[in-house]
C-alpha cells in the first residue's frame, strides 16, 4: 500500500495493479432485452486436452466479474472523472426522481463550499437525485407492482453464469460432445436448507425474491455507476470486503486503491467504514470509482461530528448524515436500531460485552440518557428517507458476540427478535432489508443462527461477520471465520462479509485485503456447491481436469488467484518447459498418481472394462499386454 | 529451508529456531504414578488484570505441547545423538521383547553395510527389539487384557490439559476466585454425534477405549523416544504434517529441520512421505529426533527398490520394506489393503481417477497381473508383523476422490467397507487400528463420510485429509480443506492430516508447513469446541478476557502464533507504549467499542443493573451521573 498523504485530486491515478487482465481473460458482455443491459463476465480460456489424455476441446470458463470496468481494456480509467454512469439513463426514464441544486444535507453542503477541501474534493458535475414528492423509487417498490427493471433482468443474467451457453459450446466441441456437457456441469445435489435456486434464474424469479423481502439490489439513485448484484440466499453467496480509514492511518489514495484491489480478487459489494478525516471527500472517491454496491455505517460519521462523545449524538445530526450519505450514493446503510435501551444490561456478564462500534455507541448514548435509542424510536422517518433513494438496510447486530463465549446468548437473540419487528415495518414502506448476524460462534451453534433468523427475520437475507469458530488464532482470523462463513453460507446466509488476517490486531494492507477477499470467495463457492447451486460445480470440474491432465497452465488460469498458484508451482519447478510436464514436483516423474490413474483408465477404455463383468472375462490374457504396453507409459518428459 | 545438499552426519546441528522457547511460555511436567511418567505441558504466563477492568489475578494458562525436548532450556540437543529413550524402561519391564543381533531386513543390512553411506547415516548404538516369539506387544493387546500401561496413564495425564489444576488457581487467584473458575472453564454444551468425552480423563477410560479399538497410541516399542499421544474420537482432536524429500528436493537436514519446525507448532504426529533418494537414512534421522509417532508409507519405499516399475512389485520385497521400517521404529503404517481388483475399473469414469499414490500403484499392480492385491491377500501377515513391533495400521484410502465430482463414489465406498473388513481382522490380532479417508468432499456430502465410516469401520478412528470442500483455490487448499476438516472433525474424525498451500503446486517449504500446522491446528480446536470438549474452551476464553482487557501481550502469546501476531499489530502500532494502549488500530483512541462496552459494564456493576428491573427503578437520576463521570472515562492513552 503506497502511503500517499499529500493526496490530490489533480493527480489522483489508478492503482495499475487493478487494471491488468487477469492471465487468459477477456471481458466480455451478454447484452440483454436491450443494449444497455451489458452484462460483464470473466471468460477465461483454456488449451485443448491432448496426449495420452486423448484429444479434446476444453471450451472457455465464464466467471462471475465484480472488477468492473477497471479490467477492460476497451475502457479508459480515469479516476479523476469516476466511472459511467450506467444505470443513469435506466434511473431517469422511470421519471419518479427529481434533480435536486444541490445537497440537502447542511454538512454536505458546508463541505463542498470549505475552500480548505479543494485539493482533495471529487470533482463530481451530476447533482443529485430524489424521488420526486410522493414517489418511492426502491427497488422492492418496483417489484411489488410487477415491474421488472433492467436491474432485475441485469442480475438474473448476472447469475445464471452463462451456464447454458458453456452447455451448448460442450457439446459442439466435438464428437464426445454431449457426453463432456454432461460430466463437466454435473453438481451433487445440494442439501439447500430450504432455499430454491432454479436451474435458470429468470428476471421475473428476481423480482419475486425482491417483492418477498427475500432479495435484494443495493442500488441508490445516485450511484448510477454500480453494475446491480443481488443478495438473498436464492441466489449465489456474496461477499463484502470492508475497506476505510481510521483516526491513525491510511489516506483517501490508499482507500480507493483497496477498493480496486477488492473488486478485482472478488468483492461483490464493499463497505467504508471510515473513521477518520474526511470521511465525506474519502466517500465521494469511492462511491465515484466503485462498480459495486457501496455500504456504510452512518453512525461512524455522525459521531465524528460530536467529537466522539457518544453522549452528544443527536437524531438530528444522524438525519443529516443519512441524507448526506445518501445523495453521495450510498446503496446500504447498516443502521443499529436494534439496540434498545432494555437489552444493554444483558451485556453485562459477558466476556466481551459489546463489540459492534455501532452497537457500543448506541448502548452507551441509551445508558447515558436512559432513553429509548433514537434509532428506534425514528424508524419510519428513517424509512421514509431510504425509500427517497433507495437505499438498503442492513439492520446491524450491536450486540452480536465478540467472542464464543458470548454466542447465541440472551441480548443477541432479543436484539435479533427487534430486527425481525423493524424488518416489517420497512417493508411496509417497501425499503429493502438485509440482516446482519454474528460474529464468534462456535460450529455447532452456528445454524442455530440462521434457523432464528429465518424465522424472526421473515427470510430478509442474513448477511454475518464470519462466525469466527475459536478465538485462539489472532493473526489467523480469516480461517477462524472462513470455516464458519462456508457453514452459515450453506445454511442459508446470502452475503459473508470478509474477515482478514489483521482482525482484532491491526488496519488490514493489501495483502490482507487480498488474503480475506480469497478466504471468503472459497467459504462462498463452497457453500454455493453445498446448496447445490446449478452453475457451481462446472469452474470445479474444469479445474479438475485440467488439473488431471497437466494442463498446469488452465489449472492456475482457472483457480481464484492465478498469480499464486503460478508463483508456488515455480518455486519447485521454476522452468517453463515443467509446465507441460505430465507430473509434477510433489512426487516427481516416477511416482506420479495421475499418471497411473490415467494408465489405468486408458486401459480400462480400451478394453472396455467398465463393468466389473468385463473385469472378470478374459483378464488373464489382457494383463500380459498391460505389462508390455504399460513399460512404454512410463516415458519420463 | 536451508538447501544443504552436502549433508553431514558429524556437523549436523539442531535448527535454532525450534529450540527456543514460546514468549512467556515455560515447559512443565506432570508426574505420573511413577517418577518415569513425565507429561510435558506449556505454561503460558499472563499479565494481572488492572484499571479500568478491576483487579484480578490471571493465571497462567497450560496447553497441550508436541514440541518435545527441544523447547525445554534444561534438555541439551544434539541431533547427532537423538532423543532421550523416554520409553526404554517401560518396554523392558514388560519383558516380552528381545534385542536383535542387528536388522531383520535383508535392505536395513546392506544399507547398514554401505561404507558409501557412513558419512549420512545416524549412528545409532541401540540394536532393534521385537516381540519374543508367540509375544504381541501392542497397546491394544495390553488393554484388552486390563493392563494400564505407562503410555496409557501418559495420554490420560496429557488429555486433561491440567484443567483441574486450573480451576483450582482461578479460585485461589482472589476474591472473587470462585466466579472466575465458574466463568473462564465455561463451555458450551457441544453436539457430539455420538463421541463422549469425559470431564476427567482416566487412565482406564483410556485403556477401555484401546480395547474396543475407538482409540490408539501409536508406539512402536524401537521408537522409544516418543511422547506418547492417543488418537480417538473422545479426545482431543489431533493433526498430522506431511513431510518427506521427493526425487526432484530436499535434503535430510531439511526434513528434520521441517519435523522439529512441525512439532513446534502442533503437529501431534508426523509423516514420512520420502520418495527420492537416500529414504532409509532420512528416516532414521526423523524417527531418532523425533518426540511424537511417525508414520510411513511403505509401498513409496518398496517401489523405490523396484525402480518405480509398480508391476514389479511382490510381496517379498514389501514384507522386507515393512520389517526394515518396524525396525527403525516407524510407528504406524499406511497399507492400502483395500485397494481389490475389483474395485478398480470403479474409477474409470471419474473426473480424476486415482489420486492417491498408494492406490494407484496397488491399482495398476492389479490389473497388470490380474491378481488380487498381494495387500489385501497376506493381510494376515502383515498383522503378524504390526504386532512383533506394535506399529499401528492407517489403512490406506487408495480410492479416495481427487475432486468433490469424484466425491462419495461407489469406489470409494467400496474399499471403505473392505477397510472395515481389514479392521476387524487386525483387532483379531489385538493389532491397532486407524482408517484414512478423504479427500476432496464438497461439505453436505462430509457427514455421510463419517457416517459410513463409523458403520463400516466399527468406530476405528477416522483420519482424514481435509476434505478439501472446493477445487478452485490452488494456493489455497489449506483453507479449502480446513473448511473440511473442522466439520469432519466435529462429526467425529479423531486426527486431520494438514493440507499445505502447496498443495497440488509444489512441495512445501517451513512456511507452507506452518501456515497448514496453524489451520489444521485451528480446524481441530474448534471441532474440539464443536464436540463440547470439557477444557477446549479454557483457551478461547483466557484468550478473549485478555482481549477485552486490551491485555495485548497475553492476547498475542495465549494464541496459536505469537510471532505473527505480533508482527501484525506492530505494523500499525509499533510502539510498545502501544501494547498497553487501551484501545487499537483498527478504531483508534476515542472510537473503541470494547471501551465503550467496559463503561457500560462497569456503570451497570456498580449500580447494580444485572436485571432489567433494576434497570426500570431509578435510572432517570442515575443517568445523569453517568454522563458526568462518561466523559472521565475517555482518558485518551
Amino acid at each position: 500500500m503506497t502511503k500517499n498523504p499529500e493526496f490530490s485530486a489533480q493527480t489522483a491515478t489508478v492503482d495499475e495493479a487493478a487494471i491488468k487482465p487477469l492471465p487468459n481473460s477477456r471481458k466480455i458482455y451478454e447484452i440483454g432485452s436491450r443494449p444497455d443491459i451489458r452484462v460483464p463476465f470473466r471468460e477465461i480460456s483454456q488449451s485443448d486436452t491432448g496426449g495420452i489424455f486423448g484429444d479434446e476441446k476444453n471450451p472457455p470458463i465464464t466467471v462471475y466479474d465484480t472488477s468492473g470496468p477497471y479490467t477492460d481494456p476497451e475502457v479508459k480509467i480515469d479516476i479523476r472523472k469516476g466511472l459511467p454512469a450506467l444505470r443513469a439513463k435506466w434511473i431517469e426514464e422511470r421519471n419518479d426522481t427529481e434533480v435536486l441544486d444541490g445537497l440537502s444535507s447542511d454538512y454536505g453542503r458546508a463541505r463542498q463550499d470549505d475552500p480548505a477541501l479543494k485539493a482533495m474534493r471529487f470533482e463530481l458535475t451530476r447533482q443529485p437525485r430524489r424521488a420526486k414528492p410522493g414517489k418511492n423509487v426502491t427497488q422492492m417498490h418496483y417489484a411489488r407492482q410487477g415491474i421488472i427493471t433492467p436491474e432485475m433482468e441485469f442480475v438474473a443474467i448476472r447469475e445464471n453464469l452463462r451456464r447454458e451457453q458453456y452447455i451448448e459450446s460442450l457439446r459442439n466441441s466435438g464428437p464426445d460432445g454431449e457426453r463432456m456437457a454432461q460430466r463437466l456441469t454435473r453438481s451433487h445435489p445440494g442439501q439447500s436448507f430450504g432455499a430454491s435456486i432454479p436451474p435458470v434464474i429468470t428476471p421475473e424469479f428476481v423480482r419475486d425474491e425482491i417483492a418477498r423481502g427475500r432479495a435484494i439490489i443495493p442500488a441508490n439513485i445516485n450511484h448510477p455507476e454500480i453494475e446491480p448484484m443481488i443478495i438473498g440466499r436464492n441466489f449465489l453467496v456474496k461477499i463484502n470486503a470492508n475497506i476505510g480509514n481510521s483516526a491513525l492511518g491510511s489516506s483517501i489514495h490508499d482507500e480507493v486503491e483497496k477498493m480496486t484491489w477488492a473488486i478485482r480478487w472478488g468483492g461483490d459489494t464493499i463497505m467504508d467504514l471510515s473513521t477518520g478525516k474526511n470521511i465525506h471527500e474519502t466517500r465521494e472517491w469511492i462511491i465515484r470509482n466503485s462498480p459495486v454496491p457501496v455500504g456504510t455505517v452512518p453512525i461512524y460519521q455522525a459521531l465524528e461530528k460530536v467529537n466522539g462523545v457518544a453522549e452528544d449524538l443527536t437524531w438530528e445530526i444522524f438525519r443529516d448524515t443519512l441524507i448526506e450519505q445518501a445523495e453521495q450514493g450510498v446503496d446500504y446503510f447498516t443502521i443499529h436500531a436494534g439496540v434498545r435501551l432494555a437489552y444493554v444490561p444483558m451485556t453485562a456478564n459477558r466476556m466481551t460485552g459489546i463489540v459492534s462500534r455501532g452497537g457500543s455507541i448506541m448502548a452507551k448514548w441509551c445508558l447515558a440518557h436512559h432513553k429509548e435509542s433514537f434509532l428506534y424510536e425514528n424508524f419510519e422517518e428513517i424509512c421514509e428517507i431510504m425509500k427517497a433513494y433507495d437505499v438498503s438496510f442492513s439492520l446491524g447486530d450491536g450486540l452480536r458476540p465478540g467472542s464464543g463465549y458470548d454466542a447465541n446468548d440472551e441480548a443477541q437473540f432479543a436484539e435479533l427478535k427487534t430486527l425481525g419487528e423493524l424488518t416489517q415495518i420497512a417493508w411496509k414502506h417497501d425499503v429493502q432489508v438485509m440482516i446482519e448476524g454474528p460474529g464468534h460462534v462456535p460450529m455447532h451453534l452456528i445454524k442455530e443462527n440462521m434457523d432464528m433468523q429465518l424465522e424472526h427475520c421473515h427470510e430478509a437475507p442474513f448477511y454475518t461477520l464470519g462466525p469466527l469458530t475459536t478465538d485462539i488464532a489472532p493473526g489467523y482470523d480469516h480461517i477462524t471465520s472462513g470455516i464458519g462463513a462456508a457453514m452459515i453460507g450453506w445454511y442459508g446466509t446470502a452475503m459473508l462479509c470478509y474477515v482478514t488476517p489483521k482482525e482484532h490486531l491491526g488496519l488490514p494492507n493489501k495483502k490482507d485485503v487480498k488474503d480475506g477477499i480469497i478466504t471468503y470467495k472459497i467459504a462462498a463457492h463452497a457453500a454455493d456447491l453445498a446448496k447445490g447451486h446449478p452453475a457451481a460445480a462446472i469452474r470445479d470440474n474444469a479445474l479438475s481436469k485440467a488439473r488431471f491432465e497437466f494442463r498446469w497452465e488452465d489449472q492456475f488460469n482457472l483457480g481464484l488467484d492465478p498469480d499464486t498458484a503460478r508463483e508456488f508451482h515455480d518455486e519447485t519447478l521454476p522452468k517453463d518447459s515443467m509446465k507441460v510436464a505430465h507430473f509434477c514436483s510433489m512426487c516427481g516423474p516416477k511416482f506420479c498418481s495421475m499418471k497411473i490413474s490415467q494408465d489405468v483408465r486408458d486401459y480400462a477404455r480400451e478394453h472396455g472394462l467398465d463393468t466389473e463383468a468385463a473385469l472378470q472375462k478374459g483378464m488373464e490374457e489382457k494383463s500380459i499386454e498391460f505389462v508390455q504396453k504399460g513399460g512404454k507409459l512410463y516415458h519420463e518428459a
